[in-house]
């Protein structure tokens, strides 16, 4: 999926929640547990109960790869179950020295059919190149994350006065392109998020930390939101968890729709929809 | 295996060597591709031809992520046939905000049992403590990597003059100690090594970029060993891939045996061992 398929599905379902799949077999209600594969009926379910209310699925990786082999068959089972409308991003946030990040990129773009991956950029740009190298796959970089430890590094300011995060930014427009590169950006500093909109006016932006982690949705989306929305906002623990029992499903589509309906009025009041 | 049995294995073999496990199905000898799982056979051999002459692995986990759940269960293999006196490193630069940095820290610590992780340091020190909350285990973070776009991001200096690679080990000394932090140095600039071993004068680095990547082994020594050696220096490809024929292990061996020898003429000039 691109990015003119994915703005289409926005449109359509004026919505640009991204709902994400950190699922945590301690946290599977009761009653899923003993079937052969909790992990994917929690998010098959999932899936089924708010496919038509969102328009991206981000499974969080750590929580796959913490199972072993068969976390990978879950993650696999889960994608392949994502309708193919959806924009699917693998948050894996790998990124390492060349032909390293060739084969996490065959990984996630060829072994696995994701549409999108997220990628640290400590290591530069020969760290982030192979993924953009992929067509039609998208490489969404860290800027600014929602994090507390952001600060530590991300706000590190440079002699010429620029912070590091608006290096990552500035630098790597240069190695990719309005349609396959996205950023990181955390709803939890959403004071930021209009200062990185003029550094990168055109960019979407992949902004996590709304829900559990206290990001504000409207300021998000008032500073962050373009003619071309140019916004996804996850929601994952607010969502996948909002009820622990046997209503988990239902519980999780009226948090997502009451996300996505409060979205729809943002595209309304600022970006002219 | 903690810092101080490492160290006395460096002690008792003479050698620093660190072999990284790169391994690439399509480097893999034709004679083994008709086995069962290629990749553990091949690694195998590795272990059996060089275990004598090196005291760590280094497993590039995108080698075996590419592979899908298959490539875990080489790994895990891999990791299993490793001998208990050999220090294990799952080179994974993972990192990410503290809930998702602890599910990576089980999949390499416990659903796995690595002593050892590379961790990237872009998202703080919230990224990075909870791999440091595993008792008995090792986070090797990302400083000054050894590819071309190393100076992208980590040479930029702030307006009090440090750059990022030194504001990196600066502020992380905070976090661990001695025994649970080490840092990742690239090989390929040898010039910086002594500017960072005076940052951290007692941490261990890890040193990739030696062979293939085109560092100088001597220079390395020379500039970043200690009197507690502080040094483990990686090969991978010059060793793995030293013959793609019947004579691979032997090949190997034999690049290993020169690189351990050489490393021990280091220690006596270098070190005073």
């Amino acid at each position: 999926m691109n990015r003119s398929q994915l703005l289409a599905e926005i449109k359509k379902k004026r919505t640009y929640l991204c709902v994400g799949l950190d699922t945590d077999p301690e946290k599977i209600p009761a009653h899923l547990r003993n079937t052969p594969d909790p992990v994917f009926e929690f998010n098959k379910q999932i899936i089924d109960a708010t496919q038509d209310i969102c328009v991206a699925y981000k499974p969080n990786i750590a929580f796959y790869e913490a199972l072993g082999p068969k976390g990978w068959e879950s993650l696999q089972r889960t994608l392949e179950y994502i309708p193919e409308d959806h924009f699917t991003i693998a948050d894996a946030k790998r990124g390492d020295i060349g032909n390293t990040s060739t084969m996490y990129a065959r990984a996630f773009f060829e072994q696995m059919d994701f549409d999108a991956i997220t990628v640290a950029p400590y290591m530069g740009a020969d760290s982030v190149t192979p993924f953009l190298a992929f067509e039609n796959r998208v490489v969404i970089l860290l800027a600014h994350t929602s994090n507390p430890g952001s600060s530590d590094f991300q706000l590190l300011r440079s002699s010429d006065g620029h912070t590091l995060y608006e290096e990552v930014i500035r630098k790597s427009q240069a190695w990719g392109t309005v349609e396959n590169l996205m950023y990181v950006v955390g709803a939890t500093r959403a004071d930021k998020i209009a200062e990185i909109r003029k550094l990168a006016p055109n960019h979407f932006f992949l902004v996590p930390g709304v829900g559990a982690q206290g990001g504000d949705l409207r300021d998000v989306s008032r500073q962050g939101l373009t003619p071309d929305c140019g916004l996804l906002v996850n929601s994952a623990r607010a969502i996948i968890y909002a009820s622990s029992d046997k209503d988990f499903a239902q519980a999780a589509r009226n948090e997502a729709l009451r996300t996505s309906q409060e979205m729809g009025q943002y595209l309304a009041a600022f970006a002219g929809w």
